[in-house]
């Protein structure tokens, strides 16, 4: 048994004796304590790629992390950690700030959850971020959240890299959900692109949620990880962050992101708040984003389509739209005395907020009634999505699907075929799971 | 009417739209308001000497303060403000620093306090640190805290700032209590012998309490300014944060800061904690310190005498003794494993913390027999010199003896001899009141 | 007609008005006149990957640079330059720096260069590195010159990117020819490296001469550029800022390269002077690996292979290797009162700094007689390869072989054989020219 | 004997070998090691004030200074040195950035003014400053040249301090002659400034000459010192820099910098050059000034007022000018694309560079005709005072006062009077030699 002795970061270095003891006590508590193991291993885990959460653990039963303290302050023991988070023996500093983040998010900010649990969800998740050191007060409109799949192709990935750099290359910073593929290449290229640029203080903001943090490993050039509680409260905190926002390919998981989004920017309340969407990849995702655009069309339509563009194998027109975009955003913030770094005004209907429970019974009762506003079909059409995501790759959907069988959808004739176009271009495309295991679908769509 | 609107800085720069909603309700509230609006005023008056707080309260009677916000943040109207805040139009920013410091610490950290109510004093006051972004984690010991009058002589002055320059040049920090006098002399010097040293981001750190803030404004060098909800918490944050201790020539409160430091020095439980602490002044201060010296002896005894040196007339032998000190405490707190921003584990008697409630019945009730344990002796002295100040300067203390004439003292001839001495050196040398205003002692001695 | 104007960087910045007068003046003259344009272009090209430079001047004809100035000061006029230079109108910062470099050193340093030419080389090449502001004064030993070839496979270029990351992973900073392939990779792999270690202000230096620069155009990475007289002291500044070497697969250049440094490391002078080497590719540059270490054994002997290891397709390693042979430099140099910034102890023969007039003659001419000291022999060798990089990719050396036919080279049989494995190994794996090219050796062997 | 070996700082700390080594064998040399000594010796002895060069030399006729060197850099080695220089053993950094200074400048520059001997003396002083690293380039005007007496009263060198803190509240940076009285007050009081606007890091520029530079150590708090060649080449090198420059009182050698300054000023050629001068001092001053404003209206003629304004006893209205005539500055030499950091345009004749040699033949010589130009008379003007300066306290016209006997001025009626109550005044209020001393005249004014 190897243990391994690391001091936190900056945003868990100034802690009160009665907190370091607090936290020392809660990191050991049961459900806390294996949540924060896992969390904690995906982290230190963070060159491999693998979305099976399950293997990753079994690989590593031995692994443990105690919280320690004295009056100097707060320790991590690391008991048998992986090798890659180190080198020669010392750990690689973004990991070790990304695994402050861990313990900060699931131990130490659940006291600051608990005291805001009666303000807006808006506030909630301003203030996780806050305490996280996530904001840059004072910068001038900057941050482009990227979001896409996690499992592309090579070519894709490329492509991501090249947008990334793109962004990066008119000073532009990233945030992604901080797994692997769309959610690693932009930060990868920016990166590159800021160091030609000369910006030696980029942000790369990682927004994630404890149940896919395991599947989607934060990579360390992340500087900022933030694990948000769960899945709704991470796609605000996308939303209100994003001064811009790009969209790859991806799987279902995308789907919802953009659902989310598009619900979001066609509500009556948000008329006229300027965000810049980018829908965008090589050449060859060309029909990907056909199906895709088809299906926002048939579903939402045609006004749903003035919210993006969507630009093909042209990664210097889409940050080129971007960042025009961002300018507006910019002029408009001032103008209207809205702060910068978090979108208040931004409108979020309560029932969004609200954590989406996926079961058997709440897939089947979806409302996907076309005549209902179209903000409120976005709605239930990403919780559609979300149940698909969790069906597919959460260890909780795997077991449900694994004992019921698949969800059953129902909806009109209308809807069911281009959501049958949509998701059975996914399986082709192997956008479902990672493509070296074949894929049964945790859906039945259903006319009715 | 004049009316400025300013941001504020850092501290309070990244609020959620509750938390300032908050702010300005309570900023507008009776009670609040007017200590907010004298505070402030305080601050913005920085650079006009004077211990008549009423007299500056009535000359700038028109002078308002409100507390705004729309979503891009903070605001602080300002009507009528003293000129000398400003420069050509803009405000100095040191002072615009300061100013924050005043809205967080009077009106933000009331929440802080609230929350933490049931918690120990010393977490209390970290927290109030801590918020006020007071500590430097990660630094080697560098503060030195120095006490001293506000009303001191020319040559006294001088000196202070002497010993500021030494200490400066040996790379050490100040902190005061933020006023002018001994609390402003060692920051100049400093100031100065940081920038011959090329040390560029230098910490001039003030701790002042609301009831005092008027009559010892902080000068503006002050790089960080925290107000202590009370003394004995703006005492105790002092000691905590404190690497080394300079105390020069003052008057009562200065003795009060004496007492209270060597009880805790004495408390069995503190013994071998070390802390470098000089007494210095320059040569002319001589009979002062052999007055204060023999009534230290005489009250404590002589064991009370191996905390403290006595420097005269040698500014840099003075910043030597404690530069050494500070090598002795960093080995300690290496060893010991104590944190170097705050001493955790200085043990202070509950009873220490509590305020100290100046009444004629109070007073005349203070436990002076020699008999008791030297480091209770200590806190008893030193309540009896809080209540001296109490009566000499502070309007609700002038008002009580203007009512029912001075307190009361009763004790033994063994301490009303010593006492005597002492306090008649101090209306001697003109170290109760300013010079220029004659005293009327707000006490009497009474054997029995 | 488009005409963009820019404003140099740092190291020209602060010229007199008779600098600028003078450096105005020189630019414009003929020959000075064309290899600035030629230089400039190749460098705005950054973008673009090419060895063949007479493509790149054809397809930019139109492309000119004036330098012109007021009292305010320096300034480029660009006529038509390539669009890749710029992001939305704006030039890349990394771009212009290069830029600057071009005008620096090849106009400005050229007074320098008439300064000391009297002095030793060392002393020249001194001065040079210093005008650029290439050095880290104070700075531990830090920097790894990584040679290879610029035309090497996606996998080798792969691993290249690979021992960068590893490097940088372990804080040191990347010295290249700052062309593309195994120049290009290192500094790609650190620089993700840095960012993930959070070290924000790291060098990647890039070495090159007027007469490669074209062909090897310095990707914008490069932080740091500096424009060497000739090949000869390009080969010695690496040297002499060196604290670790890496050396990837090439072709004929980075033989040369290996070449030059053994020579110098087993001059006796130099004995026990500690320099890491490590020749490093993946798993599929074993054979070409082999080859090139039995070339070495059996034309410099065995002890020739003391001073470096071979591994293969553990990029981890060769960085461990060269990290801890860094620490043994560290050592020495303290030791010795050595410079850590410039390796003036190194002791190079002056005729080892001549430069090596390739003709059909001085090829013909070279002394490759087994019985001479092997430093002596290494440096003939190296003068062999130089020419066959002449012959093989530089304009006036391909003219020479298409007007007169390939060069002759005398060897004995001993020396042939070997020399014959290596060039046509390199034939064979498509070393000697851009892979799409078809290659004619511009060298015929002779046993004599 | 005591010997204490400290390194160079930035401007002498990358040099190459043989530099080192030319530096030492230099720094040997008989006269320039004396020269050497003695300036070394004044910058050491930083804290005392004295005007009496011969004095301290005879105090430390023990103090030596070698420079030696070995690969790693250059180190001095210091025989005996003032305890001043050092906190507890090591040297305070900004004196041995002077030191530096000293060497740098007394030695090294040596070559750089042979090289540029041929070239106009604006560019050799810009390179001697550049070589100093004295400039801030692209930072927007804001350098403020003070001058005035070394030797002032108590009230003029507190009002001196006052303008500093003022013109500091600014934003703006000091340039001194770097010694004590006026040249220090300024500094001090701009160094608290920037301390309350947390600017962190300020420029405080000081120039000097081998000749003075004993008589006016200067201070640590200088942050770049350059000691240029001689006197007419520091009268230059303030005028090039200066953005704005105040005068307060001070004896002859303050007169012959305001005479330097208007002659230039009223030279045709530089007419329309804006440059706000403030001539200031406390309301005890009024005299003074009221003397020396006729003195310059009766030699110069009215049109000379036009260049100053007068300010008494409002430290807060002399900086407001100066910051106001700043922006003028800033907006004439961005109209012209004139350089900030250096006034290239400003017109001096040759003849005003050159160095006026005093003898008594060459002041019984002095053209004082009233009938020539006026800026042709301010030059003579300056003459007759630089040669009183020479008279007054340099050793080798004090020696040339000792056998020769006063200076013989001649010149008409008109001119007699203004110099008459001129020098009458600044021996009546002391401002000749340092008030303990008492003052024989160097000069005698003749009618004729």
């Amino acid at each position: 048994m190897k243990t391994v002795v690391v001091s936190p970061e900056a945003t868990l270095e100034l802690l009160s004796i009665d907190e370091m003891a607090w936290l020392g006590r809660e990191a050991r508590a049961g459900e806390e304590h294996e949540l924060l193991r896992r969390c904690a291993l995906a982290v230190l885990n963070c060159g491999i790629e693998t979305d099976d959460a399950a293997a990753l653990w079994c690989s590593h039963d031995d692994f443990d992390l105690q919280v320690v303290w004295h009056n100097k302050g707060l320790r991590f023991e690391l008991v048998n950690p992986p090798a890659c988070a180190f080198v020669d023996g010392a750990m690689i500093r973004g990991v070790r700030e990304n695994l402050t983040s861990v313990v900060r998010d699931l131990i130490y900010s659940r006291r600051l959850i608990q005291e805001s649990a009666n303000l807006p969800v808006s506030v909630q998740i301003f203030r996780l971020l806050r305490n996280a050191n996530a904001f840059l007060p004072g910068q001038e409109p900057h941050l482009v959240v990227c979001w896409g799949g996690h499992s592309i192709s090579d070519e894709e990935y490329r492509y991501t890299k090249l947008v990334g750099y793109e962004l990066g290359l008119r000073g532009l910073n990233i945030c992604t959900g901080c797994g692997p593929g769309a959610m690693k290449g932009p930060m990868k290229g920016a990166a590159i692109a800021h160091v030609k640029q000369r910006l030696f203080s980029p942000l790369y903001l990682g927004l994630t949620e404890p149940g896919i943090i395991a599947a989607e490993a934060p990579n360390p050039i992340v500087s900022k990880l933030v694990i948000l509680p769960d899945i709704e409260k991470r796609l605000e905190a996308f939303v209100r962050v994003a001064h811009g926002i790009v969209v790859f390919p991806g799987g279902v998981g995308t789907v919802e992101e953009i659902l989310f989004l598009l619900g979001i920017l066609m509500h009556p309340k948000n008329a006229d708040l300027p965000l810049p969407l980018v829908l965008t990849g090589p050449e060859s995702a060309r029909d990907y984003f056909a199906v895709l655009d088809a299906f926002i069309r048939q579903t939402l339509g045609e006004e749903a389509t003035r919210h993006y563009r969507i630009v093909l194998g042209d990664a210097c027109e889409a940050a080129r739209i971007v960042s025009r975009g961002i300018r507006e955003v910019t002029e408009h913030r001032l103008e209207h005395d809205e702060a910068f770094h978090y979108h208040w005004r931004l409108h979020i209907d309560p029932e969004w907020q609200q954590h989406f429970d996926v079961t058997h019974e709440s897939m089947a009762a979806l409302n996907l009634d076309p005549a209902q506003p179209r903000h409120q079909l976005a709605l239930n059409l990403r919780r559609l999505f979300s149940g698909i995501v969790t069906g597919n790759v959460k260890p909780e959907g795997v077991a449900m699907i694994a004992e019921k069988g698949p969800f059953e959808i129902r909806a009109s004739k209308s809807f069911i075929t281009p959501l049958e176009n949509l998701l059975g271009t996914f399986v082709e495309q192997h956008r479902m799971v990672l493509p070296q295991r074949s894929y049964q679908p945790c859906y039945r769509l259903v006319v009715g």
